[in-house]
């Protein structure tokens, strides 16, 4: 970037890219709208192997939560999952009153602890919401605007991986490397596909990978971290992408673009663009996949849970070929 | 049925059909085996008009758990979500010093209280799981075989729906209706479809529906109910299916068709047979989807969430036309 | 009452009992300042026979929590309890490798969900709370003013028990029952006590009895109940208590006293007078300790659990005589 | 100590010290009958300036669950605070429609994650806990035997605190700092005090205060520590104490005194004494002021809350002078 971006800049986009009323006064799904049937059919075709790969973390006390960070993110922890009751107990014929031998969990878990989508009840601009809702609507009774089960059946369409750092010939972007437009463009063009309307655009910075591979999550979870660029929101308008999901905590660059804003891109994608955002993907196996048979398209079906007023998803997304 | 069924019965049926080892002896998927690649590229041929239907009850307060029933389910409790942040907060200004103005919240469940898989760690036979191994790997640390982890990438294939009722002219089955092979054999005739090897058969009895239509779910968490026979688990195996699903609390039909003993079909469908098995799967619109296009057929994607040691999982099971 | 109340007589007890102020602007307790050293000295000479008895419901699955009731009180149920580790694991040997066995769990329960206080963070005046204190105090972060954990070391004094079924020569006082200010000082005569500054006042109305000896709480949490009138907000300001307590679901007289107004009583008792408030005493041994030894003062110690920021705490009161 | 205890000690130990029996065979609250109600009188008498003392930590995100440490505690984890409404709420006016403006919330915590008594039903040793009973009785439903609520009325009498460190004139004893009978004898005679049947003994070591001094709790959870020594277990049983809390993690001193047995004092202490301990009480407000008054008893009353089935139960001990 060749100029610091201020509060200013943040005012303009918000009124640029603004989407409020574009699929009507009562939309909460933002531009998941962008995907239509037929692009769903044509996904379909994309599967010709026959793979499925997963792109969740597993969800348990390994997770990104509580490592060390600098802005570490409030009231997110690991989640956690105890038993009701086991194996354990079979053996030792305490459920044989019962006459079956079952064994059941409870799972205690911030709904963005892990591999996760950001509804649009996520996050505010000043004293409104997505669509121009007012942000009193997300009160301790939930999300009753823009609630992630809004989202249940839209998370189905095409899917296309960005490598970036496969591209620059590095094994991972550095923190504060920032993923520009045009660098997008570059790799679109470098793996030979396309990104339009309605895509699942998923964007590989390997910064997950480096820290499984450290075996430490210190410094991912609200840490400095390569991601989008703010000026990419003009771009992502443009392509008319449904949703984009990275392999890092937050989509976005970090440090801060803008000074004393915590989070900029995330400001204007989410409740002004209506973007939904997919963090926290695990992309290691599908970067393989995609590098090994040169296509880096493939059918994209990453369901939220329909809980009903939360603002995002814990998920399982599939890439498959 | 003519015949009351014994014990010796399910003893004799845990030999005859004891899949163990038939994958290998560190096999945790069992009957998931049977979707080869080929499958999942027929899958995506079935989607033609590019439309996504959940399967999901929405996961909330609203849910089944808790109401009144002859066998209440043990330690089961709808969906609790409680907020972290949220857009009442930021109205209030108290999110100001974030420099961000986000909601967050936190799921309390159990995985097996809405839409869900029961994972091969959900019920022993004796002393031992699916495949043989000892019941004692699922103790209070979780699953450690079997896990509802290791299905993660597997839950898509060809989904068929057999709508019982529909066949039978009835809005529902009524409680204790058993749905025998031959009923199953009959409605594949009668809707034209098939069900073979890796298919995920989803049976529709409708007493979902008459909850939802009585507004009360009474009667619905391990009460009476229809539902398979334990006669099926022939029927399914000669199939080899990968898993069955019903709208049901938990597939098999109510009362126990075996004295002094609660859920036979799952004593041997999940530790002997290695079948997964769906339960609570709203089909009501699929149901609609299929009498109007006459296509019972469809893609069907529904991720388990990689909980670690996880002995089932929610899920929201898509089909895509 | 002769006169129906009106949201008028709510205005004007406000501004009559506002106490505010009353111990300096940076106060979070309320009338618990009416306790002096002294008191506790004197609370202590009253154990006289050495027995300790609990006033608190089991916290478990039997509470009242999810009964059927006309005003549902929201977003509470029942404490729930996991394990983390079992007996059934020690067992079957899998704790071993540890090199202890042991036996963990967790719980999870809203503060309010049993026997309880309500803190003076509980209740709001339009949009102030205790002290004149702004209520935004109270946000998703919890409780930044007058957290029950201010008053950890203040549950300790002088105990009266007022049986008001007793005297009345009644089982349990009917739902709708109100306990007037001349029908408490009826009681003080009646039971040669008396009730003044400091003091831990606990009123008895056989209504938790009723419940559990008809086996059912249906009507018991936010339903109609006895419990004391609006009136005793000013004979509560005069005798200076501390705390009051009931063996009810809310302290105060259901049907609600003043139309469109819901628990009018707590509008003023808690922020207003700064007088926390004990919910779901179990009165029912000490009454007859009581009624056995014609004493109804008692040493009174129910500590709260310093939960950072919460708005209340489950307790476990001990009346030792 | 002079010579390196065995795995034989401990066998030895557990024959010496067996009180199972001594209180009938149905006892489940084991040395809490040492307690006589003349004791609970005397008690009250050392009510003298009529002061009340918390020894709970807060309960929140500050506590020492997470810490690093030699020996991570399996599944514990800070106390989480989740808001059900709040203040906040209440000013952006979405709870007018209830007629009421109140906050509630939620608390999700393992019962031994702050200031706690280990309850009976915590350690087994072999197949057996306290009492002689079979460790199968806590299942994943709890405890069926020696659960926490058992103890619902037992946790008033007289406490005694000895402090070690103020003895030795250091500020805190180290870690592995062995506390001996010997050296409790010789605190006795210093402090002027005794230590006999029917006591709660509290020990301070600093060690909590040393971790609070340094800001982390870092070795505090799990990691070595000063604590009572093997060998006390003869002296408590020699004084017939109630209970015996410290400011530490775990009561006794780490690193194990016996090699490949974790806790070796905890084996012996709960199952084969029936010795209920304090764990994590923060004494230093307590400490200096027995040091002002030189007054090294006091009442203590420190309810357990009665969760159904627990194997422990956070506590808010209050020693009032």
């Amino acid at each position: 970037m060749t100029r610091k971006l201020t509060i200013d800049d943040l005012r303009k986009a918000a009124e640029r890219l603004k989407n409020w009323g574009r699929w009507g006064d009562s939309d909460e799904i933002g531009t998941l709208n962008h995907i239509e049937p037929a692009d769903i059919v044509a996904a379909a075709q994309l599967v010709r192997k026959g793979k499925a790969m997963s792109l969740a973390l597993p969800f348990d006390s390994s997770g990104p939560q509580g490592a060390k960070t600098n802005y570490p993110p409030l009231g997110r922890f690991n989640p956690i999952r105890l038993m009701v009751r086991t194996g354990t107990d079979a053996y030792s014929g305490v459920l044989d009153a019962r006459r079956i031998r079952t064994a059941e969990d409870v799972l205690i878990m911030p709904t963005q602890s892990g591999t996760q989508w950001d509804g649009l009840s996520h996050v505010f601009y000043g004293d409104y919401m997505w669509n121009g809702y007012d942000c009193r609507n997300v009160s301790s009774f939930g999300a009753a605007k823009c609630g992630i089960e809004k989202t249940k059946d839209k998370m189905v369409g095409r899917g296309v991986l960005l490598d970036i750092p496969k591209m620059l010939d590095m094994a991972y972007l550095p923190a504060g490397f920032a993923i520009t437009g045009e660098l997008l463009d570059r790799a679109i063009r470098h793996f030979q596909t396309e990104v339009g309307r309605g895509d699942f655009l998923i964007v590989r910075t390997g910064n997950m990978e480096e820290k499984l591979a450290a075996g430490s999550w210190d410094g991912y979870p609200g840490g400095d971290a390569p991601g989008l660029s703010f000026e990419t929101l003009d771009w992502l308008q443009e392509k008319r992408v449904a949703a984009v999901a990275t392999d890092t905590f937050a989509v976005e660059v970090r440090p801060n673009e803008i000074e004393d804003v915590v989070s900029p891109f995330h400001w204007i994608a989410i409740p002004i663009l209506g973007l939904t955002l997919g963090e926290m993907f695990y992309v290691g196996e599908l970067a393989n996949d995609c590098a090994a048979d040169g296509r880096y398209e493939f059918m994209f079906v990453a369901p939220t849970l329909p809980i009903t007023g939360a603002v995002g998803s814990p998920t399982n997304p599939l890439a498959i070929k």
